[in-house]
């Protein structure tokens, strides 16, 4: 029985568009860390992408990297960063951006839904003795989209937020390992969901959707750029053929490949979400994008398993998530064996 | 005119077998962050090729990474690195080293060729207050071989200089970022110019030589394997699709698929070097390996970049580096142009 | 009016006999940066007091160095230090120990009374995944004795504790800015309420109670001693006329001086806070040494502040703090002022 | 025997007019970290003093921690601090700068008489590849005043090197730890040496001449003084009872008792070497203040020490240091023992 893939988009394969970028990419030599061509126009890309005149892009090759180096150069070491108490830069970077940035710290923010909402945003801030030295100072408020846990900000959340932060003179980072899945939802701009919202460094992911080992941070900021230029490469993320990583991008964000990429991922967690509720499956969270936390017993997680399909297991609930390379007929059979699974267990 | 790269082996593609195993691992969907088969499979690859029993192997994707993490995890925040005057890790990159391990610092020392001398090295130790606080006290020998000026030190002499340092109490690391070469030139094993000779930890380098960002920490002492695990996440370089990586390695160790490719450099190195010699070209460096430091004023560099030539420029000489695609035809090409400019010089 | 103080112990004064110290020490001359005779008496001085044959000490000039640099030496940069959500390292340091640590983190575990519980402590163990490098892998149990609420440990609390640190590899460390008063209310020895009950390196307070800028960290562990031996000084925590603190902590520790001062403001404290019930005051916690937050409106706060009384303020509570210096005539005059603006208001 | 204190500076007692501010700073209670009425006085004292209308100042309790954050505050972490290849945050303070700099790095300069020269800082500044990020960009000149050998730059020196660093963007730094010997031995003005020459940040030592672990960083520059702020307090360098070492401070600084005891020491170093050369005795350096080296065989400062003189040995030499406490007599009963085991040894 073939097993099906729903572990996470980490586990997705290249996507035959990046590489044959790749391929294509490997004639003649060029110049290394980064003052290739490709490289270069990727720049203008960018711009176009994001509609944005100034804004400046550092191919990196991870996400933890991508949110790290953002941070540190938002945050002075005597900072905090908040996030949401589910960030995967509070749960899962292993202190990277303490590391990278000096010693600044990260302080969850509790919300509905894993997602800071105004209220609480507002109520950390408060909670702050602003100025006093035995304190780290709030300086960045970094948001994912979509969240670890699948869900999204509307846009008009987004610019809630970005604005109360203003108000404290705080930068705003948005971590968007998965950011082509919430355009793709939101059906926004890139632009819309950055920039024009209040975002000031952008955590652009590519690899869950379809790349390889290629991230980049996109900076609306340039004195963050500035910082980064240094930053990147006094971390080893400045790759000395750099051109096989811009080619990538180029590649992604040529002819909406990567909304298309993640459309698909979208489409399917809806179709697999649908078939799950109608055999009364319960939800942890509302699946937005391509990531589906659902209720499950011990014993049928493991029948499931048994059945072939690859997740993640927590305490009571299963995690699934999709991929540009989901097909529907990995839909069909997967909710194939849950009916099975399910009515066994009923 | 067609240009002739000799800027920088980083200039160079990727090589055919290299892009096909990365083909090659693009089926199906596998576990991410290295927890997948291929990245298992290539723990007993370099033990095999490295003839050690316990090595073990951290894929990066920079030399950078792999040089400043080797050398955090074998360093104490208040040790010092001793490496030559002219190392990368002490002139190009950026204070990556002090960066990741919390402080410490790097220390020169000198020595002809490029390399650091028993003598140097010896008096180097015995300048230091040892156990005084106010010192940093030497904890790590790095070797870099070949040099960053393309000189080579023999098995005997890294022999020698890690008995010393091995008398002190430091642990030794080896800067591979040109490694193949280097055993090319030797003709040496793996084994012979590293743990055998008395080296800890390796940096090998596989991106010069045929890969793409690519590269790769190999540990002989576990405590140092034990902090990478966690060292390498924090800092972003452990990529969630770690298994294309590890399949380039694969390619890379596979069928001496490294030393063939470091062997045709280092043979057209030696083919420009005896043609530069007949012209009468003075060297800086004796060219071991592939890399020529050769004297040459500032017009005729010139004319030479007029010729098609590419190359780096250092007042009074140029750096000219072969790759693994340098072919016969640009060393002939290459020697016609230089021919007939020298002659009009002359 | 006279001002009666109650802000922070901090605001008291140096003790005649610590200031006798510092003076007597002011003879001839001796050798700096703690190689001087009374500082290595010192150490035999701690190890009589600790009753530990290989207890070492550390002078240093704040309880932030103590703690910071004490939990760098305990944890490794991808460790964490668990510590309740009220902490002081947490709440009120600026991020030192993540700095000091290379970006190790801390993470607040709840508690009752400002207390890690035995069940919160487990609980946040159980959550982590031990050995997975994108999770910061708890190191160290940081108690603060007695708690910044004023709340203390017994003796049977802390082995609890330590005892479940030590089932997962962790260290310990007791945060005791104000120990003296811990162990005059429990009645216990230094050695009772540290090694003996699983502690391994102390912060050893002594500013608060009546020391000139002093502190100490003691250690009953080698290895965090030989990292503080370069710790200390290359965070600038080695003075150079160290003598004049190691002075001060010999008269502190000698014929129990740090005990009756401790006992001075524990006592004035149970005046204080019988006093105060018998006006019907609520308190916030459960005064255990010299601290007492008490329920107090906004409108009788500030009448009890113009009435000389100086304190810290809270939304809802005030906070009372007695120190070594307060006499039974300010808790006589306390009492009356608070008597006659209680009355007043009710 | 008597024996003579010629070690260091650093050995010498507090001076009695220090005590005394000491003792009467000891009077009522004063709020914390300091927010106290005479650290606040400090600062109009340091305007004064400095004839600066907008310096700030920060006690702190070593000089380690004065240089190490000052340098923290001016350099970023992919910066690089250059100072002389004898310069003490280089050769004695192990990595504090890179550590509290987030890995910036120092890089030696040479020059004559142990003092950064024209040319070679030039030479240096040339040498650098700016805005190439693989290098750490030079932000900061470090000078020594008086250098760590105890010669001194002239006020037009200190101009020319500030007006070098100016062309590139550094700011300037100055290590002060004796700054009070330099003023006296110039006969100039403390604004004269400091920003009327270009200094941005200075290291005030107070301890060596006379203070109880006291020094202090004043700055010209908001920006670094803003940092400042959260740097002192997270490093565990603002100390709880601030009171005591400002009270030391203004004490110092009134009544120009600080240039009084330098005065002191200088003269009698003055006397010490004059009768050091009557006896024919080498000078390894020019001793502009309070300090000489000078050349001795190892038998004849062996038969010195011998004699009850207290002095640090080197290879071929001896360092000799007097202090605000150095009186008369001891120079000349030193002189007699000198002469005595000279004229053996002739």
């Amino acid at each position: 029985m073939t097993q099906i893939e729903f572990r996470s988009d980490n586990a997705a394969g290249v996507a035959p568009e990046i590489l044959t970028a790749i391929g294509d990419a490997n004639t003649g030599t060029a110049i290394a860390y980064g003052a290739d061509d490709l490289t270069a126009s990727l720049e203008w890309l960018i711009r176009e992408v994001f509609e944005h005149p100034t804004a400046r892009v550092f191919p990196v090759t991870s996400g933890t990297a991508a949110n790290a180096l953002s941070l540190a150069a938002l945050c002075p070491p005597w900072g905090s960063v908040l996030c949401h108490d589910s960030a995967h830069i509070l749960q899962s970077e292993c202190g990277a951006t303490s590391m990278f940035g000096g010693g600044a710290v990260m302080r969850g923010v509790r919300g509905n839904d894993f997602r800071i909402q105004p209220d609480t945003f507002r109520a950390a801030l408060e909670a702050v003795r602003w100025g006093d030295p035995h304190h780290s100072q709030p300086a960045v408020l970094s948001l994912t989209q979509p969240t670890d846990m699948g869900t999204i900000y509307s846009l008009d959340e987004i610019s809630t937020l970005t604005a109360i932060a203003g108000e404290r003179g705080l930068r705003v980072h948005l971590d968007g390992a998965r950011m082509a899945n919430a355009i793709a939802a939101l059906g926004c701009s890139a632009a819309d969901v950055t920039w024009r919202a209040g975002v000031d460094v952008v955590s652009l992911g590519a690899t869950k959707n379809g790349a390889l080992s290629t991230e980049a941070i996109v900076t609306f900021d340039d004195a963050a750029a500035d910082e980064l230029v240094y930053r990147t490469k006094r971390s080893g993320h400045v790759t000395s053929k750099m051109r096989y990583q811009s080619a990538q991008l180029h590649a992604y964000l040529t002819d909406d490949l990567w909304l298309r990429l993640a459309t698909n991922s979208n489409r399917q967690m809806t179709r697999l979400a649908a078939g799950l509720a109608d055999l009364g499956v319960e939800f942890v969270n509302r699946p937005d994008v391509n990531m589906l936390f659902a209720r499950m017993s011990d014993d049928v997680a493991t029948e499931l398993e048994a059945a072939g399909l690859l997740f993640y297991r927590m305490p009571g609930s299963i995690r699934l998530v999709t991929s540009w390379q989901t097909s529907d007929a990995d839909i069909d059979a997967a909710l194939d064996r849950f009916r099975t699974v399910c009515e066994d267990a009923a």
